[in-house]
C-alpha cells in the first residue's frame, strides 16, 4: 500500500509541502500511521506542472526519505499543481517504470490500492487497452493498466466517466474470473488545470482520503512557506497535520474535483461496459 | 546492440572468464570492436548453474565495468555453465527486468539483436504468449517476448523447434504489418545441461557469433585459471582473444548445441506458423 | 540504527538463515521490534567466506526486502561463516561504501550503534588511522573509521585488544572534545575462522545482542534447512524466533568468541591510549 | 577522464544546451572525441542557479545518456547559470558523492583531470583541509579535495588566488613525495554570478577547454532554443558543434572569468605555499 498527495494553488516550492509539514509525505514513507504497511520504501515519484505543456516527472527506486536529489529538486522547483507518491509494492518489481505518477501527454495519475488477484486478470486487462496506447505500457503494475484503461475509455474527454468505465470493466472482468472485491483505489489525477481524486472500493471499505478543509489553506499545507494563498488545496492519503478540523475525510464512493481552490464532491459509481 | 558470452565445462570461477581474458566481456561493455554501438553500458546480467535446480541470476542497471558487486560475486562463484550479457538498449527503459539473462524455471536466455519496428508488433507478440506464461512477463523488451514465445511454442521439449517457430511467427507477423528485415538475433540458451546458440537474421546479415575451436580450451577461455579442462567451451559475440584460430565463426542461419564439450552445428530455418 | 547477524557452522545456504526464519533479518529490515528506528531501509550487505582467501561481499543501497539479486545470491551461495547487516543511516549518505560489512583482506566487520557527535570527532579519528590503511577509506561513516582504527591498533594480531584500544581512543578523544556517551556499539567481526562479537557502550546501556543458546542450533537458526549441524551458531541483534530459551542475551561490556560452535564470553573494557 | 559544460546567459531550458546540440554533453558521455577515455558512463551531475540562494544539484550514478529523470528535469528547469559534468572514474567508487558538481553554500565546482598518484598524496591533502570544512567531505575523489582545498585557501574571497594556492600546494606536496606531473585540470566554478574556468597542468599539456566565441551565442550553444540572447556564453571540454570559428580554445595556463557575457582570460600560475 502506498501514500500520495496532490496540491493545487498558488505556486509553491515542492519542499514546503513534501518535507516541511508536521506529518509530511516523506515522513509517511518511513512510517505511515493509517496504513496497513507502515513502510513505503519501494520507490517514489513526483510530477509537477511548470511552464511546459507536459508535466515534469521525477521517479526513483530509492526510499523517498533518503534521496538527496529529491530534496534538491524540491528545494528549487515551484509549481502551482503537483502530485507525489511513495510506494509499497504489492509484489511487482521495484523499478522506475512501476513508480507513480504515471504520465501521458499532459496527464498525471497516482493510485493507492490494488486490483485483487491481479495476476489472474492481468492478461485481459492488457488486451482491453487500445492498440494506440499499447506501446506506452512500460511497467508491470495494476496501477499503470488502470491509467491506460481509463485513457482507453475516454478519460481525456470526461475524467469521471473514463474512471467509472475503467472501474466497471475491472469489476465485470473480475466477476467472470470469480475474483471478489475486485478494486480498491484512491486515485489522484491532473491535467494541469484541475485536480481530480477518487475514493472507491468494490467492497465499500476504501483506503483513507482527505482534502484540506479551507479554501485558503497554505498554513495547513505548507506552514513554513510564509505566505498566504487563497487557492491552496491539497488532497492526501493521510493528513499532514494533527489538526482534525483542517482536514475533511472524503466519503466512500466519491469523485472530487478541485479547480481554482473550489472543491466539488460527487457520488462515484462504476459504469459497467 | 549487446554482447554476450556462454560457458560450458569444468567448474570455473566466473571471474576467470568474465574479467581475466585479453578482450573480456567486461572490456567489451566499455568498448566493443565488432559492434555498431561501441558502448554496452545499459545494464548487464549473469546467470549460472550451481547446486540448485534453478540457476542464480544477478542483473543490474549499472554498467558492468564499474560494478563491484559483480566483481565480488564473480570472484567467489564457480560454475560449470553460465551465461553473461552486457546491454545497449535500443530504446526500452534501463531496468533490471529488461536486463538479460531472462530466466524461467531451469532456463536461461540471452539475446543480441532486435525485432525491427518492435513497437508496431509488440501488442500482437504479447497476445501470442500463452496465458500460463503471461504473468511472468516483467519487462518491456523484444528479447523477453522472444523468450516467452519460444517457451509458448514448445522450447522446453525441443529447443530448436521452439526457437524456429518463434522466429517464423515473428517473421509472419512482421509481413502482415509490412515490416521488413523482421528479426536480427544471436541467442544463447541453457537448461543447465546443454548450451544452445543461434545465429540468424531475416536479411541474412546476422550479428557475429563465435565458439571456441578446441574441445580443451581452458587456456583460450580462461587463461589465468591455471588449470586444464577437456570440456571447456565458450560461445561469444566477440572473441576473447586475438588468436584467430582459436575461435570459429558460427555460419549464418545456424543452430549450435554444446554438450559435454562437443559442438554440433545444424542449419537453422524459421518454421512458419 | 541497524540490525545485523553472523553465522558460524556447517555450510548452509544464506537464504536459510537470512530469509527463512520466523523473524528474519530481512523482516527486521522492514520492521525491527527492539529497535529505536523501526525501518532499516538504507542499504544492506552480506559478506561470506567460500573457497577463496578473502570473503565475498555484496552490498547495495536498496532496502534488503526488495532486492531480487540478494534473494538469488542467497539461494545459491553456501557458506560456513557469514555476516549480514541492514542499515538505517544516522545521517551519512546512502551509498555502497557506507554499507556494512566493511572488509579488509580476510576480515569482515559490521557495527550497530554510533559515535556520539561524530562530526565533531571525525577529523581526529581519520587522523589516527595509520597511513598504510588510509588509502582504503572509501566511505564516510563512523563505523568504517572504527574498523580502520581497530586495524591500526592491532586487531589483526589480537582482536579483543584492537577493539579495546579503538574504544579507548574514541572515548578519550570524546572526552577532550567534551562529548559524553562517546560510543554505542555492537560489533560483529570475522577472519573466516572465528566469529567475534562485542556489546559495549560508554553509558552502559548498549544495543541488544544475542547468541543462539545451543551448540547444535540449526533448527533455531535455519529451521527450513532440513538438516542437523553440531556446530551451528548465530549472533544477532534481535532473535530470529520467539522461543526465548533458544537465545542468550549477551551481557553488557562483553567480548564473545565463537570457534567451531563453542561460545566464550569475556568481560570487555576499553583500553585507554 | 570526464567532460563538462558551463553556461551563463539569459535563462534557458537546461535541455536546450545539454541535449539539443550537434555534439551535446550527453552525446559526449557515450562517445567523446577529444577524450582519452571515450566513454563517460560513471555518473553525471548538473548544478543550476534558480531563485534560491543556493544552487540545485542533481547527481546520479547512471550513465547520463539513459537517465530519464535527467531528461525530465532538463525539460522543465530554466536557469541563467548552470554547470554539468559526465564522469569517467579513474578508480574511485561510482557513487553520488563522487559525482560532480560539488557544492558548498552558493558554489559549484567541476573538474576534468586528476592528481597524479592520488593515493600516495591523499592523506596529506585531506589534512590540509581546514577543520571547519572537514565535516563536509562526503566522497573519496581527488576532485572534491581540490575543491575543499581551494575553499580552505580563500577561494570564496578571491577565486583565482584560492585555486592558485590549491594548485601550488598540490604541486609542492607531490614534489615531497617524488610524484611528477602532479596536477592535470580543467575546472568550472560558479558562485551564481560569474563563471570561472581554469585550464592548467603541471606538465603543460592540459586537457582541452573551449569557450564560445560570440557574445550572443545562443545559436551556437542552444540552436533549438529559438531565441536570441546577447549574453549567452558557454565553456566546454569539447565544442558542441563542428563550426570551428564559433569556439575559442582556451590557452594553456589560463584563468577565465565570464560575467554578463564578457570573457576575460588571464595567465594562471600556481602559488607555492
Amino acid at each position: 500500500m502506498c501514500r500520495w498527495l496532490a496540491y493545487s494553488g498558488a505556486p509553491i516550492l515542492l519542499e514546503d509541502v513534501l518535507f516541511k509539514t508536521e506529518h509530511s509525505l516523506i515522513d509517511q514513507s518511513l512510517s505511515a500511521t493509517n496504513s496497513i504497511t507502515t513502510t513505503n520504501g519501494d520507490g517514489f515519484g513526483v510530477g509537477w506542472y511548470g511552464s511546459r505543456d507536459v508535466p515534469g516527472v521525477y521517479r526513483d527506486i530509492r526510499p523517498a526519505w533518503n534521496d538527496r536529489n529529491l530534496q534538491a529538486i524540491a528545494a528549487q522547483i515551484e509549481s502551482q499543481m503537483f502530485v507525489a507518491h511513495v510506494r509499497a509494492t504489492t509484489g511487482t518489481p521495484v523499478q522506475r517504470t512501476n513508480c507513480h505518477p504515471f504520465t501521458h501527454g499532459k496527464w498525471l495519475f497516482v493510485h493507492n490500492g490494488s486490483i485483487n488477484e491481479f495476476e489472474k486478470l492481468r492478461r485481459d486487462l492488457v488486451f482491453a487497452i487500445s492498440p494506440e496506447l499499447f506501446p506506452f505500457i512500460e511497467g508491470s503494475t495494476d496501477s499503470e493498466l488502470m491509467f491506460m484503461l481509463a485513457l482507453t475509455f475516454g478519460m481525456e474527454g470526461d475524467v469521471e466517466a473514463g474512471i467509472a468505465r475503467m472501474a466497471g470493466f475491472v469489476e465485470e472482468l473480475a466477476g467472470k474470473h470469480g475474483v471478489e472485491d475486485a478494486l480498491q483505489m484512491t486515485l489522484g489525477i491532473s491535467d494541469g488545470e484541475s485536480l481530480y481524486a477518487v475514493r472507491y472500493s468494490t467492497e465499500g471499505k476504501s483506503r483513507s482520503l482527505f482534502h484540506s478543509a479551507s479554501r485558503d489553506a497554505t498554513e495547513t499545507i505548507a506552514p513554513e512557506a510564509g505566505r498566504f494563498s487563497r487557492f491552496a488545496r491539497a488532497v492526501v492519503s493521510e493528513p499532514l497535520s494533527d489538526l482534525e478540523d483542517e482536514w475533511v475525510l472524503v466519503p466512500e464512493s466519491t469523485f472530487v474535483t478541485i479547480t481554482m481552490g473550489d472543491v466539488t464532491c460527487e457520488p462515484f459509481a462504476p459504469i459497467a461496459p
